[in-house]
């Protein structure tokens, strides 16, 4: 399955009064390194939403297991793959790198959704073939 | 003019490195007390979009001077008030406050915004008499 | 063992464009509450920080899963509750409610960690057995 | 004087319910373009820190006018520049463009803080002349 890297500098801002990095922060990488790992596959977000209709990939579930810290100024390396596809699902891995030792480890349940026929709520899209195709070649 | 109060408790992840309130962290809470203030005027903001067609009041300028840091665990009052009213526009002063003493003073000019005609884009909406007057009791 | 409680409302800035939470945000309101819980126990982090030369309580391993979306004005009850003492480590759980209905569960491993010997590093620190105790109470 | 510039790509969690960059945000992007621009300049802020015994150059006072909002995928520059130096204050300008029009103006106005003698609060530090001379170059 395709792997996508992305580079980070943690910041001052991401950073809490004990010097590393806010762990919410790192959800909020891993969201956007989700974003990126689409448009790496040749399937940028926006164009997703315009292509099929959809709102967004909201989280069903995420979890995420912290080894080793960083700091204010660390560049860290955020390794992204889709790990498996289920009939609107997919899970996604990520692995959070400092100094080429894993740091934080990411897992994501996501789902496709779409407005529901009422405009109202959302409901859950089948995730098109040709979206897993996307994914199925080596990193 | 209205005046609104809200208590805020720094937590852990508001501060930065050096113990302090990472401070773009003040505007996100000048931004909630400025909704917050609609609400004490008797229009929430969600009340304000549906009965107006209001997208929302983004920011057109902003600033915020800091006379003291705050720090995590400390407990800061927010003083809101509309300080004037243009066309379409409207000014906003917030004052925080730690152990009573003024510790950072924000201001805002917003505008109302709808959808243009196109339904695209966005266009100023001139304020509501009704909407000003919300605003003109003592606080 | 004591179950403390907090009230939220959900922001502006804490939604995404699909006017739900932005999921990060779960896991700052759920530190917060990690943090009100030890204060509702009588020991505020930094009480704790002081008494004990705690650094703070890093998280070791933390995960969510989300059932219901929130909005904009929502208000949201977040229910915590200590659920297991490790030697240094103790296990967290939170319930977000919407409506009365169960919106977001998390859980957390969290470790208790002081200044290494050379002060330089961080190590962790068995839970005192009156900190143990003070959980221990029906909520 | 040196100008540094910075890409930025706008994250899904960046946006707000409108669609356009959540404003605090910017604040926190100027944050680490005011910190890069040190980086620049060949004195990264850790190194800054370890060199002068700097704890921060915390912000003093700081605004910005918003111009035109940017969304959800768009790719933005930031240009950082240093427009003066006081005894312990530097002023600082930022403008984020968007498809190479000026979409936000920020400026802030901050000061070298280091630990007082006390080592409980923090003082000013007189900013060196060879840290000014780093910031003299054309960009």
């Amino acid at each position: 399955m395709l792997i996508s890297r992305r580079k980070l500098i943690v910041e001052w801002g991401h950073c809490d009064p004990a010097d590393i990095v806010f762990y919410p922060n790192y959800f909020a990488w891993f969201d956007a390194s989700t974003a990126n790992h689409f448009k790496e596959a040749g399937l940028p977000k926006p164009e997703l939403v315009r292509r099929y209709g959809v709102v967004g990939f909201p989280m069903v579930k995420t979890g995420a297991e912290f080894q080793a810290p960083s700091s204010y100024g660390d560049e860290v390396i955020i390794e992204t793959q889709i790990t498996g596809f289920g009939r609107a699902s997919f899970d996604v891995e990520h692995k959070l790198f400092r100094d080429e030792k894993l740091a934080v480890a990411g897992h994501e349940k996501r789902v496709l959704v779409t407005r529901s026929d009422d405009g109202e709520g959302l409901k859950s899209l089948p995730i098109p073939e040709e979206v897993k195709a996307l994914f199925a070649s080596e990193g």
